[in-house]
């Protein structure tokens, strides 16, 4: 088995869905989690300067979906055919697009707000909203064309574990998240209720974010 | 065969390496394009009322990069090991990071400026070029690594078509775009010259973006 270790700031962000993939697949990993100081410090080793990054036997692979993508087509939760596969990736940005598009909001709650949107009530009504009420509009459809309860066919993939994490932070910050939204609700509800999710979501490090 | 049809508007923009990929792979589809009224018209059939979307024999991909993705594994211009697609992945959203930290100049040159950003210049000197910086340190490091004028080892990839026609449209409107950067411009000229890509290049509708 190849030696993996997963580098990133201690909280759950873009490192998050891979931890978790580590932990369906029951595959042993190095956690490394640093310091803002200590980052700085390692910056310069990293391709692009930036976390998370894994590294699989010595060679780094940058850019969170990206690693999520490799360790779900490892260990089976990427999609079962071609096709499938590609609509996964294709949700997967799909939220990527959606988690740029609420940067004005997500970024204000870390502390590094976009200019112009210092008002975070502002930014909750005129774009976190509206943002959610079309990404949750996708989700339903995917989901009701599926009726398995997850996002495709084959069951549980990488693309539910990143939206359901972001949502973990969202309704953390909002707690009327899913008001209006009892399908999608249920929705997050399931994918953490997924058994060995649930054993990892019950022992890991927890953060607001 | 599969039945491929590619739905986009008539312009390359983000469906461009997808009818790239299809060229030098000699792969027939249908090059579908669209004003902008029939794309109103036709919104609500794509999954996220956007475009571009492949259909394979009948099923939808929507977003650009899943799609490519997709065509690239059949093609065989995704990488060649495991780890190897799992870096061009990372490449491919390395540079969808730095699309989308160019917005305030590239959608002000498309007509949809945001807000504060109305001064293209402005955007240009504050906002493109820093970013342009960056990213072409990152394509910098990665050339010198391969030492074969592409991003990865196994050759030309949908991240090097991606990466080089994002540049078409960013040198047609800043010609000094690689003043200062003859290695990214040796680059630029090598992909343009890969055989079955020339070939394309010479023969597709062009515009400026």
């Amino acid at each position: 088995m190849p030696n993996y270790k997963l580098y990133y700031f201690d909280g759950r962000g873009l490192a998050e869905t891979s931890r978790q993939l580590f932990a369906l697949a029951d595959v042993p990993f190095e956690d490394i989690r640093f310091t803002r100081e200590k980052f700085m410090e390692l910056k310069p080793t990293f391709p692009y300067g930036q976390v998370p990054v894994l590294e699989v036997d010595g060679v780094q692979i940058p850019q969170s979906v990206a690693i999520a993508r490799f360790l779900a087509k490892k260990f089976g939760f990427a999609g079962k055919t071609e096709v499938e596969q590609a609509i996964v990736d294709g949700i997967c940005d799909q939220w990527k697009d959606f988690y740029v598009e609420i940067k004005p909001y997500y970024y204000g709650k870390v502390g590094v707000c976009p200019p112009g949107w210092e008002d975070l009530e502002k930014a909750k009504t005129e774009v976190l909203i509206p943002a959610r009420d079309k990404f949750f509009g996708f989700l339903k459809n995917l989901l009701n064309k599926n009726n398995n309860g997850f996002l495709v066919e084959c069951g549980i993939t990488y693309a539910d574990l990143f939206i359901v994490d972001n949502m973990t932070s969202l309704v953390g910050w909002v707690p009327e998240y899913f008001e209006g939204h009892p399908e999608i609700e249920a929705y997050y509800k399931r994918v953490q209720e997924f058994p060995k999710l649930k054993v990892w979501l019950a022992k890991r490090p927890n953060g607001p974010i």
